[in-house]
């Protein structure tokens, strides 16, 4: 693909619209339009890497680093997340539909009961810009900056 | 959990028994015994850790570069895999069942149906020893070509 025509390039070079709970060098990490649960974030690395074999190590290990301050910043009470769910679909066989590698970071409660339908996990829209701005203060209070 | 009673610190120790297909200073990896696909790996540090917030970062990203390496490796025609789901649940409200945290790499096939039965993922025993010395010459060849 050529990355001209990548959404989520689009959305590290700022012309994509997202919701974005982090960024820093190497990573941009936004909110799923489409969320599984509230709260559930995409992790992607600013340089197009269409997966896990096309991603340079060091640069796989920093898109990881962040995806666990989001997994821990879902505990916060303003999320209220008891856990986390961290997936990568890597490559189309396992299910992945966007060609620019990513790590989901899905909030999990006690009972909340994924649902299925026809195989595919139900989503349902939701508050993305104050999830956003929720999150992002979490995360923000968690490495000792202001929002 | 007291880590003398931890089976994946045992495994660690060599004291538990594992089909171990990578393994390095700080990380090792060995065939899940339920197997969702063949070739089925989890990737654990070394430390016991319960979860991602008791997981230092720096040793998180070093369990995430090995589950890549075997990410990639599962690709070799020797597995035979077309992509993998990299998966980490964290927490009992994610499904974690074993306190001490984990990486599963689940290596794909285009059409090989992920079977849900009762809304768990059916799992088949499968060859495991065969199955470790194949990914395990698929890893070490990869590593050796490397640089």
């Amino acid at each position: 693909m050529d990355q001209q025509e990548c959404i989520f390039c689009s959305i590290v070079a700022g012309s994509g619209p997202a919701h974005v709970v982090y960024e820093d060098e190497n990573v941009v990490a936004f909110l799923d339009i489409r969320p599984i649960k509230r709260g559930h974030t995409l992790v992607i690395p600013r340089t197009h890497a269409q997966d896990l074999s096309e991603l340079p190590q060091q640069l796989g290990a920093q898109v990881f680093s962040a995806a666990q301050i989001i997994a821990r910043a879902v505990r916060d009470e303003r999320i209220g997340a008891e856990g986390a769910n961290i997936v990568i679909n890597d490559g189309e066989a396992a299910f992945q539909t966007v060609p620019h590698t990513h790590i989901h970071v899905i909030p999990r409660r006690h009972g909340d009961k994924m649902r299925l339908a026809g195989g595919l996990l139900t989503r349902r829209a939701s508050a993305l810009p104050e999830t956003a701005a929720l999150l992002r203060a979490a995360i923000n209070e968690a490495a000792g900056t202001q929002d």
